[in-house]
């Protein structure tokens, strides 16, 4: 249980981030809000970097990049181990992790946040159907490496996993830290604090598992002068707070409108791009009017662009927005505003912002009606493997299992065979799982794929360009053929 | 999990409750928003009652009073079960309950909204400190009495006990409804919903755990009027939208500032005035600068007639105000303000407004400095019953178990000997307990004690017309004296 120590009796303002930092002892375990680059307390971190603060246990999304954001303590080894659930944006990290250096214990995005919702809530454990059925709830997976091997030093352990309404869950215990640091945009003098958009991410659940949350904000307003109703985090959860002259707000990804965009873009143009324009063009098709979707990155963000102009559908971002738009103008690229991708977007009337714990709960508790995620590998049970290649790729799972443990209705876009024509679609998958018997449906450039409630696997269309014959050949899975094939 | 059925693609406005209720089968569940009579969804209320939809189960902190809210369909027989944390203001209710005919389930007041925030989360089960040492933890409470006995025909499960860094929790399940009834202030035609001041309380958590949701708002502005980041529900959590003209919103407890109140208010008059004057007094004592203060309804409400007024405190309301301030002048008294005790209030500059949600998991984080509640008995070791004395008065535990499960420091302000002499600090509690070994300081109209880490009781402070030899004979608890007494 988080309890507050040490409260500040006369004004929660100090002059400085150096003066803010100065109490954080070695070895201390720090909270840190953001999402990518979006919604860093870039000051604070700076600070602890100049006072040399070793040997700290990092809970952070993210691990920043090369020299920017938690980057930078990484870069001086001045942390000692890492919570995170995407790290694939810093290669100096993955690195050290690589080679036994660091520590990193790969959570779940939204468990992450959950687990951080909890700890400041007074919850010291819960049950949560992400990561049932992938190495979160089986263990074993490296934490750290033994120097120069790939065998792990120290190993994940197992969850204990109980059946709630005939559907698994596993126990995730919280997280709490000695210190929060918080990226707000406005706080009254009082110490009540408003995030702006979708920098508001982690910071508002980080903020409430510290002991001391210590805040750095644009600007300081007079108390009273911020809507009681619209107060994001109240003076109670924070106990220091600076206001900052400087941000850099770097973006990770600048994505601006293009005119030659949308359905003809050069991203569909050649052959690889006609098998992405097929698949996004058939996942197009399952969207109807009024769903609430989460498209993943890559080729199912690609969709969006063949979906039936006469209906409305809502997108949700995993880092906190309800009702995505098109990639901004370039004179409105906002770093305050990226989407799951790290992408600079925009919002359609009616959007909403909040914090990535809603966000995840919205996701969790079955309120977004369909996601498409990319694929690595599929099983003919309908297992998923889209998130890691020991040895090779270690970047984290992001929100994947998240997505697949949560939304309604799971469908996978990918390219039905990889490079060098291995196969993808296997009795088994090789790689480890996202989950496992999750995947609704399958859309590749040659095949659709649905599974029924016994988890059979039947094929429902065959790509104008190939044939029951070519898919089963390109195919390891045994499948049955729907009486009625579709075309696309 | 809360899963979503049947979105309403076109608009999710709809022209009257008796439309938006229609669907609504007898046996549903509903989960019903309101603190009180604070923020109910009366029209839907009312709506349901004419439909004679029947045998519902009733999700809803309270059970309304007789003739309003929820007591409309308590009356005409329309609820089989209830499931609340209080229910004290509704005689027929009671009445109901203790002669067999009605189906009760008293869950502490953050638990309940812990579980229907947990259910729309997608979170099944989490272990939380509330309700250990307790009947709710202990099982065995009477949920439906054998009709003219005093005898359970359905009795409360024991909970699951875990412990968690030397602390003791107990697994709860979550709550889904197949319908919520929300009460918002204005939405935008997109469904986006605002609350307003403590007429949040439970609706938004309440919105989230139904797989459908319906709200009933005082005006609907065109989607974009709203700024997206000061949604509190956003549109994804809502399947129908009512606007409705006519609103009662009655007050269960009209109080205004009184220029005779204070120091000098009649309450503090004759033999009884005066020992609570005394016991409001020393408690305020204990009241620091800076500290986060929750207090009780009753006793502990009069020391903030005492606090040294050189200091500034906060005062937290458990149905969402950070910042209480005094009474309203009698033409500032708006029913959309209320705090814990349902007395109209008002707030100061710097406060906020939140969910119950997020209120609770404020008080069982440790957020809240020190918590100062009544007593009907306190034992040796320091248990706590202040909260049911069976066949006789059984209201709910309200927030009582959170409280003394979650503040940092618990208080219990109380009379030393009950009416007719009997004792109330004893050897063992005869009461059912709130908590068992949680109070840190008991402050009587006659003396101080306090526990030590080894749950010793020892005399503080003798009251300046009492003596340690008055004391002994009024308190059946074993104490040590401190070597230096104070005095008050």
């Amino acid at each position: 249980m988080a309890v507050k120590q040490g409260r500040f009796f006369s004004s929660k303002i100090v002059s400085s981030c150096d003066e803010a930092v100065k109490e954080i002892k070695d070895g201390a375990t720090i909270a840190v809000g953001g999402f990518g680059l979006c919604g860093l307390p870039e000051n604070l971190i700076k600070a602890i970097e100049h006072a040399g603060i070793k040997d700290l246990s990092c809970i952070s999304n993210n691990a920043g990049i090369d020299g920017f954001g938690l980057g930078k303590l990484l870069r001086t080894k001045q942390v000692k181990k890492m919570f995170s659930s995407y790290v694939g944006e810093n290669k100096n990290f993955e690195e050290q992790y690589l080679n036994g250096s660091i520590e990193l214990e790969l959570i779940p995005q939204g468990t992450l946040v959950e687990k951080l919702r909890a700890g400041g809530a007074g919850i010291p454990a819960f049950f949560t159907p992400t990561g049932v059925g992938s190495d979160v709830a089986n263990g074993g997976f490296p934490i750290k490496f033994k120097p120069g091997t790939s065998e792990a030093l120290i190993a994940s352990e197992p969850k204990e996993e109980r059946i709630y309404n005939g559907k698994r869950y596993i126990l995730e215990e919280s997280l709490t830290a000695d210190y929060s640091l918080v990226k707000g945009w406005k706080a009254d003098e009082a110490g009540n604090v408003i995030f702006r958009k979708s920098a508001q991410n982690f910071n508002n659940d980080v903020a409430r598992a510290g002991k001391i949350c210590i805040v750095e904000v644009e600007e300081i307003v007079p108390t009273g002068s911020i809507d009681p109703d619209c107060i994001h985090l109240p003076h109670i959860f924070v106990q220091k707070l600076i206001k900052c002259d400087h941000y850099e707000k770097p973006l990770e990804v600048r994505t601006v409108a293009n005119e030659g965009g949308g359905r003809n873009s050069d991203i569909f143009k050649g052959p690889a791009g006609e098998k992405r324009k097929r698949i996004a063009e058939r996942a197009a098709k399952n969207i109807k009017d009024g769903m609430y979707i989460n498209l993943g990155i890559g080729i199912p963000t690609l969709a969006a662009n063949f979906i039936d102009p006469k209906i409305t559908v809502t997108f949700q971002s995993e880092n906190g927005i309800l009702g995505l738009g098109e990639f901004p103008k370039e004179e409105d690229v906002d770093p305050d505003l990226i989407n799951a991708g790290k992408q600079s977007v925009t919002v359609v009337p009616g959007a909403s912002y909040f914090s990535s714990g809603d966000s995840f709960a919205m996701i969790r508790g079955g309120h977004v009606d369909i996601t498409f995620l990319g694929g690595m590998q599929i099983s003919q049970e309908g297992d998923l493997a889209n998130w890691i290649i020991p040895g090779k790729m270690i970047k984290g799972m992001g929100g994947a299992m998240d997505l697949v443990g949560g939304a309604r209705e799971v469908v996978i876009m990918m390219e039905h065979v990889a490079k060098g024509n291995s196969l993808k679609v296997l009795k088994q998958c090789t790689l480890p799982l996202t989950r496992d018997r999750v995947v609704s449906e399958l859309i590749t450039d040659m095949a659709v794929f649905r599974w029924d409630e016994n988890r059979k696997m039947i094929l429902t269309d065959v790509a104008s360009v190939s044939s029951v014959e070519e898919i089963r050949r390109f195919t390891e899975a045994e499948f049955e053929v729907a009486d009625e094939l579709g075309s696309y």
